[in-house]
Parts: C-alpha cells; structure tokens; sequence
C-alpha cells in the first residue's frame, strides 16, 4: 500500500524558500498570489496487512526520519488501492 | 482560496533523495518500507474569485515556475474555504 507524509514548517516558522518563490511570482506578474509556503512530500510504499499498519508504520517513520517535530508538522494520507477505501484511509 | 501545486519526479526519473530515504528506513529496521519517492509542493494563497481562476493561476504558475516539465509532474488541490465546495474544487 502507499502512503503519502506532507511535511511542512509550523505557521510560526519563517520559510524563506517560500518567500522567495512568492517574490519570484510577483516579478513575473501573478499579484494576486499573496503567499507561498513550500514543504516536502514523501510516497511511501509499504507491506502491511492493513491501512491501519500501514498508517503507524508511516506515523513513525515521519516522527523519527522524516521531520524534525522542532519545526515542522506532517500530515499522513494512505492510499489502499482498493477504490472504495482509499478515501476513508485518507482523511 | 488556497492551492496546493505537488511536485514529483516522473516515474522514469531516478530519485536519490528518496533511495537515501529509503536505505536510512531499512537501517532503521523498517524493511517492511519497499520504496521511497520524494517530491515538493506548495502552498498557494491565491486571491480570485473563483475555484476555476484560482485554479488556472496555480497550473499557469505550476508550469512557468514550480515544475520543471521535462523531469517532473504536478497535480493541483484547491481548497475553496467552503466545506462542501472543497472535495469538488481538490478533484
């Protein structure tokens, strides 16, 4: 099964790369985006039995590898495969 | 309303933050972690009226400045604000 970590800086941390690109974005003519924030992603494939292992797997993965919890937070969808589920693994 | 452009790699493209990602894990004893693929993505505040604007603007700048078309690929998530309108915006 694959899920997927978003890693972003918490609101109260300055994310320069973010600022940059928004300053790049006003250059080229887009006013009207007032903000950018940048963060990463990462797809995971994992072999587990069940959207729940497979959701703890990744919850400690990205508490111990994947983000520093001093700046950033994450956010953990998983995909079953299986259509009917993959909606309710993700929220 | 906010977008959400991310950024991969294209499936034929080799990524080696993610191999590294993924060797760390499986030194970490997490072997059950087939594969890793790392990617980008960022978050838009853009000031439109309407989900379709706000989701223009996001593909324009998607595709001037926050992919790179020949080695990456993006998918754009608009959150209208609106509960109800944001499952229909994001699709």
């Amino acid at each position: 099964m694959r899920a997927r970590v978003y890693v972003t800086l918490k609101p109260s941390v300055f994310d320069p790369q973010g600022t940059t690109v928004a300053d790049a974005l006003h250059t080229l003519g887009y006013a009207s985006v007032k903000d950018v924030r940048q963060g990463k992603f990462f797809e995971l494939d994992i072999d587990a039995a069940s959207v729940g292992d497979v959701r703890r797997i990744a919850q400690e993965v990205a508490d111990k590898l994947l983000s520093n919890p001093v700046i950033e937070s994450y956010r953990i969808d998983v995909e079953s495969g299986v259509q009917g589920q993959a909606g309710e693994g993700s929220r």
